[in-house]
């Protein structure tokens, strides 16, 4: 579909991990916050999946980092030897990283609490750059944090999601968009001349064609989002006396 | 977890649409994907999710290309307006695109077989790049393409599948991997000592750990690829025994 021309904040998520570019695990988290930044008015521009690779990371993050807003990082952040996220943030930055007190302070009340072991592994999530900010973990305590505008965040979906859910408050956003659907039991092939009139004449807003196949029968979802209620509305009007005809 | 030091060829996805970057789908060809190279015998690098825009394709498409063995795109090869992955592929390669007689020829038949009208909407999907070979479609005719080293699949996932299905066996993959994995009830932090030293000891070996959580108890799911069966072998009889532990 044609993209938006909205002036909201944009962004880039960076997913970390071999075990998804292996095919063993499928990434739930992209998708979760590409849901959470539309709601926050943010514009999810563009995704990157790399491996657990230092250098594959940090080009990653330094390219996303010049080129948005905002960087959100998933995965990498654990205590086993393959958890590197967190150090090739840092060399990206060429940011100082170690063990710091406020981040251990947390894991310890935590371990204490849990009866479990505060050992040399799990120091390692306390390895926090210099200067970054926190991000709170309310599941497992270990926390992420926020290097520059980048984001770095756990990879099991609970953390990760309840690590968005307290950053994002943090980070303002633009206007929400808008969005109406329409769904018309046609091709995609046969409304794509209307369709593509009415995106001419409404450049301002995002026009998307999503087909489908029900019971043998051809149909599509027409989907239109801005950032102005009363053009959605002008251009859905239009749209729906086209499709009756 | 570990990478892989496997001389196989490597390849990178490029998934198009903003209808994944907006959240409202859910992308699930990738994960497809990533299983079915693994399979193959062919690493995949790297995904990137791009939206529904000239530019950014070619420079994805460019940056990929130069840097893995091959491309798999998904997305943006459809009928209407919004679909501009071909263009911009083209437009990468500098190579021209026109509506091709071989691929006019197969939604003819297509199209006269379904008692449809090749309007000029669908003639869109025609327009293939001189020198560019067919990939079949199986589910709605309309072709995808090899350009280069860049494979070209639309992104509705039933045609992205049965496209791959016919494309794989084209490209020579290198030795599959062998994976065997242990499945152990304690957390990632507790075995995070033994599984690094396992890794240093196994560098041609990929060692990853998994955590999960189960009625309140912390499990870990520990994977160990490579293509050398007897080391695979070696490396899981010794992790069981230090596991017993």
């Amino acid at each position: 579909m044609a993209s938006s021309t909205a002036a909201n904040p944009t962004a880039a998520m960076l997913v970390i991990g071999d075990e998804i570019l292996s095919g063993r695990t499928r990434d739930a988290n992209m998708h979760h916050l590409a849901g959470e930044l539309t709601r926050h008015g943010i514009d999810l521009k563009e995704a990157r999946f790399v491996a657990d690779d230092h250098d594959a990371i940090i080009a990653a993050v330094r390219a996303l980092s010049k080129a948005y807003d905002h960087v959100f990082t998933s995965g990498g952040i654990g205590p086993t030897h393959d958890d590197i996220t967190a150090e090739a943030v840092a060399a990206a930055f060429d940011t100082p990283i170690g063990v710091r007190d406020d981040a251990r302070a947390i894991l310890e009340a935590h371990y204490r609490q849990t009866g479990m072991e505060l050992n040399e592994a799990r120091l390692r999530m306390a390895r926090i750059p210099e200067g970054a900010e926190l991000i709170e973990n309310p599941v497992s305590a270990a926390p992420g944090f926020t290097l520059g505008n980048v984001h770095v965040m756990a990879g099991v979906p609970a953390i990760f999601i309840s690590m968005l859910a307290g950053l994002l408050p943090r980070i303002s956003g633009g206007a929400p968009l808008v969005s109406q659907s329409l769904r018309v039991m046609r091709g995609e092939g046969e409304i794509a001349g209307p369709l593509a009139r009415l995106a001419a004449d409404f450049p301002d807003l995002s026009i998307g064609s999503y087909p489908f196949q029900k019971d043998g029968a051809f149909g599509t979802n027409i989907v239109i989002r801005g950032q102005d209620g009363a053009r959605v509305d002008a251009a859905m009007l239009r749209l729906a006396e086209e499709m009756k005809a």
